[in-house]
């Protein structure tokens, strides 16, 4: 797979998205990683890069406070419009940045382009629990209709068929509770096609607290509640954690039991980061597209780009013929 | 205060319950404790109770999966209705019960009666973290107009005052993002509502990530989010604590440590568990309403009942003069 890295976006640009595409080229010799931003800047840092790791001239970043549409139109040549760009014109399948999440998504849409079938795209990412999901959408669209939520659902088992090697997902719907009638109108709508569709294997409705229990290997819900359910879980995790330092560092004796106990707790915080999956999928679009955690570091950008790799191609086009046959059947359900 | 309590309602009734109002009825002389039920169940579990605990006679429960409108009206003796009467009555101020939610709302709606000005009711959690904060709506209106927002608001800031003795609470709006124009059409209306209103101290939008982290002392969203958000909070702190207990039992050497370190995690533990506050508030109705957890134990009980004696009566006539006074407000604004 060839995939473009925005090596300018991000808190950590360009060092750690450099040293992260590095270490994902070591470890993907068959892959091609093309670094996009301003030579002057990247090629110093690519003593001893590996052969399948290139440059892309480009120039300026999209900000994290701009308004990504219009910062797009006034920087063409900025590093996430030209990544974007070599995915339309076919010279990557796969774009990645760590930057303004907005200025991806925008960059997708306007550059890449959406899928034929698809009104909106969603924003896919795992929660880091023993038993993972995909939670979509985290953000990407927070006014949904009942038909984007199938939508989303299509576009999830896909991609956890390609991404996550599951050959036959669980698809949950995130809803207050697990009986069919429960729920907003966009909920219970959202059930009735879910559940009535043949290209979903359907596991119903899941609760809050069942979303790190494994009882559906994609769950789908709106942008806004997808988004309110991340940060609430991953807040938690960090404060809980955060609880478990402060318990083990109290006094000389629990820090003397803390040190036998921290390799394990150590595992476990590593368990549940984030970083693990070093971003979210943006799907719906043409092509792969991978939105880097902000605060991304090289371990993350390396993860992600291994991940994208190893899901292969044709993510694409397998989306926009399951999104198709799943639509005639509601067209044909209606008639 | 004077308390009427559903003995029938909950998973582990009538023991606990019981067990629970007695607990509390010693620690509050000056209140009064009425527990609702079938007398011969009841009376044998009396032996020594306090003299400020008496028995009211009713006949059977709504359980969890009945229809609650349908159940009421067809059993006006249950005890969850009993209890709610006794308010409308004027003989208690407030009712608790840890059976059905739905049954325990529509009996508050159905027989208490809404507060003036107040188009739907919100359930009202505390989020047991370091830093606690009160959320609502967590599930009883899951569609919700703008102007239910506001009126969350000041339902949650009365109640933080006199529950919380909060003197002048800041209420956070869950939102995607922190800057005023992000979220889905709900969330934009319901922020130019409460940063304009005079009778909200409004602290701006509150993402997931920072719900645990005392930004705000109340939390207001549709019953949707609010649902899932405390249901994803509970999943997630049960499942990090679970792995702690898993990397504190996994050896002989783990153990030993664990045992130094056992008070410590136990009070973390306690710190984060539900049953510290023993139930949720149901708010914008004409008493005080309390709904324990379905598996609630003696400890919850009383603690709930501590807990809305304490915070004193007219909750409900407060509510109405500042609703009345904020919606004013809004409609001056309009004009």
């Amino acid at each position: 797979m060839r995939i473009s890295v925005d090596a300018l976006g991000g808190d950590n640009a360009p060092d750690e998205i450099v040293a992260g595409a590095l270490a994902a080229a070591r470890r993907l010799s068959g892959d091609e990683i093309i670094l996009v931003g301003d030579e002057e800047v990247i090629r110093p840092r690519l003593i001893d890069a590996p052969a399948n790791v290139s440059v892309r001239e480009a120039r300026g970043v999209v900000g994290m406070g701009e308004d990504p549409a219009a910062s797009l139109r006034a920087r063409p040549a900025s590093s996430v419009a030209v990544a974007a760009r070599m995915v339309r014109e076919g010279e990557t399948e796969a774009f990645f940045s760590a930057g303004s999440t907005g200025a991806s998504v925008a960059a997708a849409l306007l550059l890449v382009g959406r899928l034929k079938g698809c009104r909106r795209p969603a924003i896919a990412t795992m929660l880091p629990f023993d038993a993972p999901a995909l939670l979509l959408d985290v953000g990407a669209t927070v006014s949904c209709r009942p038909q984007d939520l199938l939508n989303f659902a299509i576009l999830g088992g896909v991609f956890a068929r390609k991404y996550l090697d599951i050959s036959d997902p669980r698809v949950g719907l995130i809803n207050v509770g697990e009986e069919p009638g429960k729920g907003d109108d966009l909920a219970k709508e959202a059930h009735r096609l879910l559940a009535g569709s043949d290209y979903v294997r359907f596991a119903g409705n899941v609760e809050g607290r069942e979303i790190s229990r494994g009882v559906a290997d994609v769950l789908v819900t709106d942008g806004f509640t997808g988004n309110v359910v991340l940060k609430t879980a991953e807040g938690v995790a960090r404060e809980i954690l955060g609880m478990v330092r402060g318990a083990v560092t109290a006094t000389a004796a629990t820090k003397l039991a803390g040190a036998v106990l921290r390799p394990r707790l150590l595992s476990l915080r590593d368990r549940v980061d984030p970083e693990n999956y070093g971003g979210s999928f943006l799907l719906g679009v043409r092509g792969s597209v991978v939105i880097g955690h902000g605060n991304s570091r090289a371990r993350g950008v390396e993860n992600a780009l291994i991940g994208l790799a190893r899901s292969g191609s044709g993510l694409a086009e397998d989306s926009e013929r399951e999104l198709a046959a799943a639509q005639q059947q509601v067209k044909g359900d209606a008639v």
